[in-house]
Formats: C-alpha cells, sequence, structure tokens
C-alpha cells in the first residue's frame, strides 16, 4: 500500500527533515510540497540537500493544494495548523508537527500560546504509556515538541515506578535548528559559534507545560518542572540532563532497561558509557543513560536526541506508521551519521 | 613595583592564558617558562599566539628554574604543584592553579583525588564572602576551578542571603579547553564538533566537593551539589546554570544587584538580557541573571564565563594583584572578544 | 545475490562509515570486523553511532579472519593494505580505502610514499574517462583518495574538451575527518573550532601526484597541479575551488552538463546556485558548479562533496556494486542530511 | 594628547571591533556613538561584550552628532560614507572602514559598485610601499577590505622583487563576521556550522579590483588575480591561500623576512610553521609563512588575520595612529586569544 503524502511548510527545517525522512520511505508517494512565502520558488532553493526533489515547485498552503492527499503533515509555525487542519477532511491523516494539538487543557493553551485552544490529539511518542494504542487508526496526530520528547523519555521509567519525587529539573542543550530558518540576529552565525546562552529561564519556555503534562500523567500526579534550554553551537541535536530526588532506592540501570526493552528507537547505553548527540545525528535514535547521585540522593538522567529527527520529523513519521498499521521502523533509522 | 614571574607549565592552556594577560600587565616581568616533556622547545610550537615571547626556550619545571622569581604560577596537572611548592621559600608568592590546595578537608582529597592532603591555601575567588581578606599579603594562594568559578558567583547570593533551600542542581556546559591539550579521543575536533555530551554525571566531577565547600561555608549549613558537567562544541567558555528551591519570596534581582555592587568583574546584566559565553571571551567578566521560576518555585541563575580567563588565569592574576597589593583589576579586561 | 563482506580497520572513521552505509545496503551480509589495537573490544566504544552493529566484537586483522568473505574492504593506514591484500584469494573483491594501489608509477610511490610500490589497481572513481569499464568484473579496486575525488570530477569536463591549459591549482577546505582519529595536537577541538589553517603546502601533499596522474590521463598531456589543503572546523566536507588558465572560450556550464549528464552522484548545480558541503553531508554526491573569470581569462570550478562518503567509503561501495553488477546506487544516496 | 573620537554604525561588527580595541587605546576619549535602525537603544543590546560602555545610547547618524570630534570612524554599509564624509569639516580625521574611497578609478568604482564616484582617499595598509608616508598627517583615510589586506600583505614582497609573474590565484577562507549582521538566510548558525561554502565565484567579488589596484602598483605593471573568497564555520579569520608562476628562482623566505623586517604586525613565522587564523584572533598580526612549489613552479604564501582586526577596525586605528603621530602600536596587539 502506498500512501501519498503532502508536506505543508516544505521550505522550513522541520518540513525538509520530513521529505529527507520520506524519500527513504517505501510506502509513500510524495505529492504537494507547500509553503507561505516562499511560494512559486522550486525547493532546491531552500533544500539544496534533497536533491530528488529539486525542481518541485512549492505551491501555496491552502485546502486545495493539500486535498487529495492520505497523509498531510503540517510543519507550520505555531497557531497556524488548527485553521487548515479544520478544512482537512476526516479521512485524511492530518500529522501536526506544531504546538496547535498537544496540550489538553485550554486554560494552559490560552496562558502559554494565547488565543483558542484546537483541541488535544493523540500525543506521537509512542514510547509513553499508553501512547501507541491511542495512536493506532488515528486521523489525526499531534507531533511532541523536540524538548519535551527528551524529556520525557528521560524520565517516563522513573515516574512509572514511582521512584523520584515530582520536582524535577531539566537542562537541554540544543542546537540552532530547533528555532527554525527565522532571520533573528542571536541566530546569525557569527553569534552562534563559540558561545553557549539559555534563553526562556525560569519556567517561561512553551514545552514546560508539555512536559509537565506528561510526567504528571505518567507519575499519577502533578509534577513540576524547572526547565531551561541552552543554545549551543551545532546546527542539530539536544542532550538533556534531568534529576529528582529520589524517594527510594532502586537499580535504575536495569529498571530503565525493562522499561525501554524492545523500544525500537530507545536505547540505554552499556554501562559507562554516555550519550552524545553527535551519535544521533539524522537518527531517530533516543541514547539514555541513567546514574544515581548518592551525595545529592537524585536520579540524573541523560538523552541526546536529534532535534529534527527523533524531536520533529522522525517522530512525526513514526507515528504516521502505527496509525497507518505499517512497520512502526519504516523509513526511519537508528544509525546516526558521525563524526 | 615590577615583580618577576615564572609559569611552570607553560606549554598549556592554563599557561598559555597566563602569559596572554601577563603581556598586558603593566607590573611584572616575565621570567622563566617552564614545561615537562616540552622542556627544550621554543614557547612558538605551543603557543603561536604569544608573539612576543616566541622565541622563549622552556625550561623544566624544577626549583632551580623558578628559583629567584617574586612570583611563581603553577600551572600543572592535579597533583603535581604541591611538591613543586613546597620547595619555593615562604618569601616568594605561589599561585597555584591545580587543585591541590583547594579542599579544606583531608577526607574529602583523599577521596576525590587520591594520595596526600596538602593542606589548603587561600581560596583565589576574591568575591565570595571574606576571600578577599585572606588573600592580601599571602604568599599562597589556591585558584579556584573553572565550574566552582561559575557555580559559586551564581549562588553565593542567595546562600548569604538565606533565600533557597541547601539543595542545588547545576548543569554547566563547557567549550573543551577545560579539558587541556591531553590527547583523547573524545576530545578530537572530530568528535567535538556538532555534538554536546555529559561527563562526570552522577556527582562523579571533581569539582563538585568544591562547590559544595563554597556554597556550605556561605551558607553555614551543608549544601548538596547535584552537578552535571556538559561539554559543547566550542573551544571556550561556560555556561552554568544552578538552581534550587526558594526558601522565602525576595526580589532576587535586586539581592543580585547589591551583592556584587562595586564588584569589578561581576555583571549583573539588565533586565530581560541573558548572558552568553561569547560576551565574556578573553575577559575576566562574569555575566549573571536571575530568575524566579514561579511554577516550580525555584530561583534560577544563569552564569557565563570564559574558563580560561576568570575561570583559571585571570581570577589567578586578579588574586595576585590583591596579594601583592596591586590594584585588583590590572592585566584584565572586562571586555570580551565577539563576535 | 547477498555477498559477505569483511571490513578492516572497523575502528577508525573510514571503516566507521563504510559499516554506516552497508547497513543500508540490501545485497550484503556483514561480517568480521577487524582492528589493530582496538582487537578485543566492541564496535560500540568505537562507533556508538551504529546501534545495530553494537555488540560486534572486533577482531585482529589477519588473513584468517578476512577469509570467507566475498569482499574485503580495507581501511588501513597506508602502507598496510599491500601486505594483507596480497595474502587474500584472487576470488575476493578487495577494496583497499588506503593510497597503496592508487598510483600507476613505481617512481611517484617511492618519492610520495616510500618503499616498494604494489602496483595499480583500478581506480574505484567511475564518473572519469573509462573507469566505469575497468572496474566492472575487477577483484582489486583502488579507492580514490578524498582530495582527487572532489579535485578531479571539478576538473575532469574541462581537461576532456581541452578548454584549459595544463596548469591548475586547487585550493581544497576539508573538515578534520580526513585525518582520521590520529591523536595528534592541531587535531583537538580545542585547536580545530574558529580556526582555519593550511597544511602541506607548496606541492607537498601525498595526493598532488594522483591528482596529476588522473588530470594528466584525461588531458593526455602531463598537467601540473598546485595544490593546497586548507583545515577548517568541520568534521566533514570539502569544498575545492579549483581553476585553470582557459585555452578557447566555451559555454562551460552547459559542457559540464553534458558531461556529467546521466551520473547518478554528479550535480551541476543550476545556474547561480553554489555548492556548500552541508547539502552533501552523508551522502554520495558531488555538488559543482563553474564559471569563467572573465578579468583573468581562467576557469573556476567549485566542488562540494562529504569526504567519508563519496570520498572515501561511500566512492568504495559504489565501486563494489560495479565490480559485483548490482546496481551502481545501491545502498548509497543523493540525499545530504541537512542543516 | 587625547583625541574625541566618534563611530558610526557602532552597532555592528566592525563598529564593535573599533570599540573594543578603542577601550585599551591611552591616548582617546570615546565620544558620539551613532547608529541608522537602532539609534535610541543601548549599546549593551547590540554589543554585550563592551561592559564598560553599555549604557551609552546610540544616537543618529548626522553631521550634527558627530561633530565636535577630533576622529570620526565611518563603519557603515557601501555607498553611505561619501556622504556624511563631505559634510564633516577638513580638520577633522575621518577615517572610513567602508569601500567608497578606495579605488584610484572612476569607471572601476562604477563598475563594481556602481553610482558616482567620491575620489581616493590614502589607503590604510601602512606596510604597503609608500603607504605609510601618504598617512602621516592625512585626513581622510580609506580602511582596506579585508580580503585585499590579507591577500595585498601576503604578495606584496613578491611582486617588489619581481619574482612572480603578473597572474595570481586567492583563495579566502573566512569567518561569517565578514558579512555583518546582515540577517540573510545563508549566515544562520544553521545553515552555516558544518559547512564550507563559495561566493562571489568568477570575479565577482568586489574586493577583486582592490586588490589588482594594490598587487598591481607595487608590480609596476597589471596584475590579474582571480579571487574566490569561501565561507567557513567560524565567526572570525581570514586565511589566505595566495600562488602565481615563478619568474625566477630566490630564496623566498629570506626574502619575505627582508620585506617585512621591522614591521610590528607582520610576522613571517618561523620555517616549517603554518598559520592559523586561531593564533591571530582579536590580535592586529599578520602571520604569513611562504613555500615554493617546485613541481609547479609556483611561489605559494599563506597568511592569517581577523578579518575585524586587522583587516578592518584594527588596521584603521593602526592608520590612525600613524595620521596623529602616535605611536604606530598604541591600543593594538600582536597577541591573539587562543586557543
Amino acid at each position: 500500500m502506498t500512501v501519498k503524502i503532502a508536506v505543508a511548510g516544505a521550505s522550513g527545517y522541520a518540513g525538509g527533515e520530513l521529505l529527507r525522512l520520506l524519500l527513504t520511505h517505501p510506502e509513500v508517494e510524495i505529492g504537494a510540497l507547500t509553503a507561505a512565502s516562499s511560494a512559486g520558488t522550486k525547493l532546491a532553493a531552500h533544500q539544496p540537500h534533497l536533491v530528488p526533489l529539486a525542481g518541485r515547485v512549492l505551491q501555496e498552503t491552502t485546502k486545495d493544494t493539500l486535498a487529495g492527499h492520505d497523509v498531510v503533515f503540517l510543519a507550520l509555525p505555531h497557531g497556524h495548523s488548527a485553521e487548515i487542519a479544520a478544512q482537512l477532511g476526516p479521512e485524511t491523516l492530518v500529522v501536526d508537527l506544531g504546538a496547535d494539538h498537544r496540550l489538553a487543557d485550554a486554560g494552559d493553551w490560552a496562558r502559554w500560546y494565547g488565543g483558542d485552544h484546537a483541541g488535544q490529539w493523540p500525543y506521537g511518542l509512542p514510547e509513553l504509556p499508553g501512547a501507541r494504542e491511542k495512536l493506532k487508526n488515528t486521523k489525526r496526530i499531534a507531533v511532541p515538541g523536540c524538548f519535551p520528547t527528551g524529556g520525557s523519555l528521560a524520565l517516563a521509567p522513573a515516574f512509572a515506578e514511582k521512584i523520584i519525587e515530582p520536582d524535577v529539573t531539566v537542562v537541554s542543550v540544543t542546537g540552532t535548528s530547533g528555532a527554525g530558518k527565522a532571520l533573528k540576529p542571536n541566530l546569525l552565525g557569527s553569534e552562534v559559534m563559540g558561545s553557549a546562552s539559555a534563553y526562556g529561564v525560569g519556567g517561561a519556555h512553551r514545552h514546560t507545560p508539555e512536559l509537565m503534562q506528561n510526567l504528571g500523567a505518567i507519575a499519577g500526579e502533578a509534577v513540576t518542572v524547572s526547565f531551561t534550554p541552552v543554545l549551543a553551537p551545532m546546527s542539530r541535536g539536544i542532550l538533556t540532563t534531568a534529576s529528582a530526588p529520589l524517594r527510594r532506592a532502586a537499580d535504575v540501570y536495569e529498571l530503565y532497561q525493562k522499561f525501554y526493552d524492545g523500544e525500537p528507537f530507545v536505547q540505554v547505553l552499556p554501562e559507562g558509557m554516555w550519550p552524545t548527540t553527535a551519535a544521533t545525528l539524522g537518527s531517530n535514535n533516543v541514547q539514555l543513560q541513567v546514574a544515581v547521585d548518592a551525595l545529592a540522593n537524585r536520579l540524573v538522567v541523560v538523552a541526546a536526541i536529534d532535534n529534527l529527527t527523533k524531536g520533529t520529523a522522525g517522530g512525526a513519521i513514526q507515528s504516521m506508521n502505527i496509525a497507518l498499521g505499517f512497520e512502526e521502523t519504516i523509513g526511519l533509522s537508528t544509525v546516526g551519521v558521525a563524526p
């Protein structure tokens, strides 16, 4: 079975990564590619690495250009996907890479993003408890944010087994591609190279409520998250360091191994090895390692992902595969491009 | 008054940074430069950026080559400075950039470094309460580790005013020069570029007891520190994110401003600005910003330093200036090299 | 038909890239992985990105461990492959990624590498005139050097059509992975990041005679090459700028398009677009663009490749595919990983 | 004697570097700082590394705000300085960091930049034959472009001694800060990191006529230059590789040493050492090395500079020092910030 897919937002980084992966997917045919201000130009001007699609012309993002596809990926700025999604028929699988359909609570949406809440869709992080079941046969998928992907997978086993207090700190070091192609001075190469900087400090980043929602659901109680993103001089990758006070002693390494046993895209590293984002570059893999800090009586977990792959486009395709009944891993790889 | 200085370990990164700064210091004459395996070679082979000293020949690090200097800087691997320091006369100002004389507790030394404890020297972080006084007229200075410099200054005001619980998490993103010129595979450019990775996770890094010692002394009670260093693709810079539960409400911005009022090398940024390591490159400056995370009821502090300057060689010279009765700021700058 | 392959030198960068690509190749079974000093350790310790092979134990590189494979890749230091290759039977396809079998002239070998000449094998750059034919059914392949790959393809059309003088200058900006995992001070991340430097200047680089050999064969006359490699702060990628005096006027863009028409891995970019190494990262693609410098009456060609893929391991697999009668492109991609 | 200076374009990279250096200059007082769209904002928002000037408010760039200063630096986009310069009195030393007053030939100006030619001013590259004399007591200085600085100094000795043919190729690998703070997609960190790319290929870069003008004046005959700039993933630095056919045999190393003997900011490296841009970071130094390529019968010269320092702001201050009768080296350093 071949499905026909459209990508809205094909000129951006998320859209480009979707297409890179879909080009290797055996069950898809790449249909309409759409954009906003870049409509009418060729894809090569925006994605010179996508050689087989170089001559494709970007169309406008409208109901009509997206019609007639089995799957529509929406890689649009936050707040733009709800409107276009509402115009797509219920038989179309709509995969939203934006934030519009992630949060359950309308008050949270209003507080963190503003405007009307578009409602919550099945959440595209299959490794979370219960998530995979909800993705089967769904026609609507909310792809997680890149930081919640790493942070949730880093702490899910510990909350599922109730070994930590619901009071966590998460510091995530990220490459610049997570910020997209927005032309902001602080994203210029001259500013980024040779520099590390924090932003959204003090609970100001919009991925915070999503992390709290995910972890709270697993813990069965409210979880507070002190989240700080740090921008580092690299294009891709997120390295998340998450920690929380231990509630009780546990063989945390074994606990993590068991929790993720059989998961194709989560790898608890051999003891003594620690994750590097380089090892996950371009792959859909999550690399994890855990430690108990006996001095501070805390669990510390480090997780590496590629923000554009597992953190965005790869996670989206993994969830699409589940929704359509495909083998979950097709079109995706555990193998990174290193060094 | 001109003092004659010697630098032991002149071929390494800390030694190079000392010399870079001392070349601009109006009150010093640069005497012997010594090294271990590089003795007999010219400095240009190791420090091509130190043009005025290019022709200097490195000598062996011995009591004799270091004799006859007013100040001796020891930029040696941990465990090597105590022995050579013991051979230098009490009239010589010995500034140890290694760890040998930082810890007060012999048990801590044995546990974290191994071997005999060489005793504690006045601690070269003048901004800490009481530290500046102890440095005046001293003939022995223990220069802080690079991570404890940033972490201690990030949290000192909060502990001094007792607004946080003694249970902190610190994640420090560091450039590679902190690891020195050791030829290790994980420090190769091919491995480092495009990658972030954590190490010494779970309380395993040797700077942890130093941080706990500093913060405990300010707090007047034991402080636990969950410390994680993260290696990022840049040569210089440490960006520290430190947080702790708030004990009581406070105007943290004003509190930090007051605490560091008059400090020449600590800059609490204007509200809304966050530190970048680039802005401190090559300078002796610390850039700080604070936030209260109301969701998590935590104080979050971000501090940027240049690990080789304020974090090592600049801090050493600042302390030397105090010990010798010089103006504290000579030979040092608050101005970074950016972009 | 599935062939069983062995990789000698599996712990290095070239070996790792071979395995990354072979994991996607539908017609191979990965057999013995061998190494020198790393024999006995697991692959995960050296190639953490190759998740499906993480538990594989490296064997010693001997005739016995390499026996019983249809294809043996030798990713060994220069001068090591000839000896081991001589011990492999004539029925085994031996693909040498080192320099041992590239040069035709024994005097050239002695001058540039020293020691006995092992003889020349069919050259694994199928896009050169006549090369593809010689690779069919061969049992011995000499994979080109990374710089000669870019430089030869940049100038082949111009020499084939005799539009330039046989006197060229080539400056190739390269990432650090081309230097392998050798633990040299100048390859440390701290030294490489933020810095550009030339090496092997003045005709001292060993890839010079290989470039001259390739271009001379196409030109039908001796070609002198002034070649300068420049190390830049990136892990992968070579950007080659090649130029030569024009012998006669020509529509160079059309000429290049025609020459490479139908080549699956050479892409003459649309007019106005210039190559970036990022667009080729992890792909087997060569991106080319040409210009006539009317002021200087020179042809200028810019070519981008991934040094580890098209420049080493990808080129090796492409040539293996030809030798074994497979579709030339299987296991390889034109799609880069960007940004 | 203290002079009062103004900087027009203080929010940009060239303006920031001027101020960084002027803060260490013992004979200047920093007066008005002006900008275009950033007028009215504080300098800290644009130059967070210039701590002592953090609170300064940017004024508009007008005749009035620049009046009353002894020296006015114009760090403005090309084509903007001529107009404002014409409004500044003849007693004011005007130092133009833009291109407006570099070219002698009105036809060249029209062809490469367009519009009316503003005339040529004394050229701020004191190391060129005769240039230093023309700078003494001048009230108008045209600061060289960053590429012509490296390229001219790389080849000046060879042309002065007539040992090369007037037909040179120059490839300059540059950091991104040379492109300024312009918000262009190809200058985003995500695009730049991990990538090398050429631009202005085929004689299209505006620094080409300036290089030809400089080299032709030294050679006493027309010199053609095939110039290609390559963008590399670093903020600062230009590494220039220049080569030309040898006209006659010569001891090129000795020739270069003699030519630059006594020059404070040009360093012919010890034989066997090659320049790195890192060694010049933040310094006003030029590092040079030469080789004869016997195979190609060419001279090859490699030169490293910091594009913002010697290539722009440092060169401007060096020339100002000469014009005002100061010691040429004050406010400038030969010492780079490395690693």
